[in-house]
């Protein structure tokens, strides 16, 4: 069995890689580190997990990365650099859930996190760990940035249409809505309860974190970088994000057939993703590590529009995780991955 | 035009009051008070707001109480004692919204509220603000303790079963829910909305405050004091409270036509409580100052039932307050309060 | 006191109007058909509104025109142009809530509603109903179209753009999302309540009826036809639209102080148009008869961005249909309507 | 590996059987059968299953008992026994999730159900499918009643009490809430969104038919019947029930320590029972197959008060059915289902 450490558990992210990886068939989840719980176990926090496996909370300083095979961190950005940056270089792979390793220029990361990155020299050596794309550079990794939730279900409908050049890299539109677990578990003001639910709002408009790392992870991909406009928005729903793409066609003679076909050359044997002939919907991929993509172009105002949708805390952190665990330890990339969504 | 004071503009039953007197015909609000926001007007902390009557927050030192004709204290437990401990008597009359002078007896306070009352004289002397059963003392008072949310959807229910000795006391059991308004607006923990939606759960099991003020107040009314077992519990709505009520029946020949007759005799007349021949539901009474109640008796299990439904910001907060001052004022009591529910 | 009479009374569009001119200080309900309730009183099938008016319930076999001053037909698409056609001219102005005359060109609409109009004369006569841009021909209007939700939605933050040739009219892409009332009060498949709590999705991708009413209706206005993608999407939540505008900017140095410019000449003396300095959210108009907008320029994108919010039920249909009446009887146009929202 | 049947896939039980059995390491679901979409795929009406296993559907006339080694039926009541009726005896156990063979009485059935059952000397010989009372009738059964979901929330938490004669048995109340899915995969008028969400309502109030299901359960198991007041509730929430239940003590000396210790009696090595320090949420067992319990006394009240969690779908229906399908067949009783909630 393979031993896994999850720094981290209070959070949405680790109490996911907490659900996933106590069914994993082949993976045991030997340390996970609370600074807040230390000392309790992992159900004294989430007494969801009562009745299964007992797991002691201890502080992250008595993590020893010695005695496990993969380490998870699910901390909070900057704490997560931080760590890495105290303990490197560490003896098994890190898989990062935070967004620190993501963007691969200091300067930009900088820019929109606002502040110095404090190990800039591991950000070229990370690998990106969206698999679909990446998947041979996940296998070699030491640090593994795992994507965040919005950019996973953008990237995954964009890359094929700005690869093959089948639309103007500045007309892309990019409308994303999202469930409150993408805020996170503390409590604030914006996810108090009665100011989500029977709403609906948009933030970050013009200026999110996601809209960097969006395109700098397209051109990684296929060298073209796209420029995108992205506006999210705050669900009253707890998990999932659906996501339209609009953009504007160069080539001549599109249509949803050609582009299905595509889709199918870059998607078509991928277990987690699904090309759909209708447009998903969120409950039916809630709970699950799928990413379903409908492909459609429209003949009256010239324009190819995706719609995408995953569940934010699976395929969009720890699912996606849990893949990249897969991929780096040479186990079957799908293990303890194929789980049904729950619907409804 | 009467002219109103409100005390606390943060919370929701102080912007429930702003809602229904930006439409009363016959007041106007003069001046409210933040101590977060001073300075600012209701629109920048309250946006749905913009648009209508422009009205600046001052801080409550700046409050003269010489130039209103009545004073809302939206004030959290404790604040609101301190307020009225420090400036009474006050020039006009007073309805307090908190807890704070609700229970006659200051060592009933002190057990279920945790302290010391600050100015005890006046708990004998408030009137307990429940129209439909104490509309004479209200109308005489200075100090009118507004009912708890629970407690209005509780007593109303109540009031004829055990005044006219049809139940036993100590068979009442009380299972009301609510939502998640009545926990506040200040984002906490167990509202924060992955916490609420999709969830259900009960709280203040045995404990709750509103417990001895349902006993008390009916004791108040009718000079027999039940034995209540009252749980509440947090549902996944806005606004709203339902309460079911049993009780075992100690009359012969009991049945739901009589129970109706019975509640016909108390509350034919009422303006706000709707006699129902259905269990009403929470949409049917939402954004308004109404009551519904049913009644039925169950011969299988000798019991009566009651299902009723109030908003829990409006008659059993707000609206029921605005109820208070038209007859503590001498203003026809549904003035300003018979708009329908906004449903669904 | 105007007398008015609903055709129609079981759907969303029909309680709507009952609930809005309950309140109207100069309108009286005198008559509401409802084929399938004849003989019943409103309350038996609207029991929100039970101890209010008691309103019975007619066939429309038994409307009598004369004796009103206004009808509005809250009928569905087919049945309203059916019910014109047989009963055309009539006696007192009408205002029609369905599609049925939104759409000046007979083609048009047997294009996207799939069925011949049955009363085509009429489609030029009648006024489209938005007030705030066919203010003059309302007035004059014996038959007024309401605006369908979406439409008004959109047409309202992007007319100042097309008129003002801001930007390209073929670079628009409408993102809109709306709460589940707006598919109305039958229970469907696709409105079963577990196929849209904790869900969410897009419908009528490409080929949604609004977008004609979009596109025509801005060339009514200003002369110039804008080319639109619009996407509308079922919410989790009753009530509301929000709705997202992208498009091109073809002028230098816009930004978005100079756009707040422009859209204040615009709408700066409406009643009903909000424009807000912050994104709206759904919270802040529920109830109420707002559109809120907010426009602002991407620099990075050279894109305008505009976010605008109506509650589908009154600014999007009832509320803006008894607008229309006020101003079709030369009432203030207000009259009735300034309620705040109900929040949260 | 064992081969399953399930007649009737387009309802929630049966989906939910084949969402559970997808993961089951010891199950594989050969037949499925669907008379609305025979020659389907399963993922053709459930999209949530598309990428996992390729299933046909059949009609249940092409149905083949002998090559599989177990039946569920996931039919409506009626359809069901008329099934069975038609059928018996079956070659492989049926396990039944309809409620035709829960009451072992046919006089009591036709009572309730107001129908003749057409297979009544079954029902003596039928399983009543609870494992933690009935599990050694269950290992023998051919064919397996699976208890309602309302009764499986309420029989677990009741039984220790009445068996151990600590309450009185006319005294007790239940008060339960259940998710929307409980009312079936149809669309109806008050299952329709907008009657749901942001609403909460009692239905069935003094009749529903899982009353006589907890009576006689529980008298099955102990010999002693209990006269239940039983209260369903309508949740805006997929899935989960939570249930109060409220009885006076008759015994002495009773607290919460000691009623703790009699229910680890019970239940302290059961499996799927999860005995709880505080109240349950519904977030806590969401899609998995616990049954949390808490259990306290109010020495105020002289009331013992249980308050149990159950997913609906899981635990009240597709899992437990699973559950006894290991029971029946010899398997380890938890095969496949010790999957952790999914919370939030």
């Amino acid at each position: 069995m393979i031993k896994v450490g999850i720094a981290g558990a209070t959070g949405y992210t680790g109490s996911e890689l907490i659900r996933i990886l106590l069914t994993h068939p082949e993976a045991e989840i030997t340390a996970v580190t609370s600074e807040r719980a230390a000392g309790k176990n992992v159900e004294d926090i989430h007494p969801q997990f009562a009745g299964l496996k007992k797991i002691k909370l201890v502080s992250i300083d008595h993590l020893n990365t010695d005695s496990i095979d993969v380490l998870f961190l699910a901390l909070p950005h900057r704490v997560s650099m931080g760590f890495v940056a105290r303990h490197y270089p560490i003896s098994c792979p890190v898989i990062d859930l935070s967004g620190d390793f993501r963007l691969p220029d200091p300067d930009v990361y900088e820019c929109w996190y606002g502040e110095k990155h404090k190990k800039p020299e591991l950000l070229s050596e990370s690998a990106f760990g969206l698999p679909e794309l990446f998947r041979d550079s996940i296998k070699k990794a030491r640090l593994i940035a795992n994507p965040g939730c919005y950019p996973t279900s953008a990237i995954l409908p964009l890359a094929p249409l700005v690869k093959e050049k089948l639309v103007e890299t500045d007309s892309i539109v990019i409308d994303a809505k999202s469930g409150a677990t993408g805020a996170g578990a503390s409590a604030k003001e914006n996810t108090h309860y009665p100011n989500v639910a029977d709403n609906f709002s948009t933030y970050g408009l013009k200026t999110h974190r996601h809209t960097p790392e969006i395109e700098i992870s397209v051109e990684r991909m296929c060298g073209i970088r796209p420029t995108v406009q992205f506006t999210p928005h705050l669900l009253p729903v707890n998990r999932g994000i659906l996501t339209n793409i609009y953009s504007t066609a160069i080539v001549e003679g599109l249509n949803e057939q050609k582009l299905k076909e595509i889709y199918n050359d870059y998607y078509g044997n991928e277990p987690f993703i699904r090309l759909r002939n209708k447009p998903p919907q969120l409950r039916e991929i809630r709970g699950s590590n799928f990413c379903d993509i409908f492909v459609t172009y429209d003949e009256r105002t010239n324009r190819v529009i995706t719609v995408s949708a995953i569940d934010n805390l699976v395929k969009g952190a720890a699912g996606q995780a849990v893949q990249n665990m897969n991929l780096v330890l040479g186990l079957d990339e799908t293990t303890g991955l194929l789980t049904p969504p729950v619907c409804p």
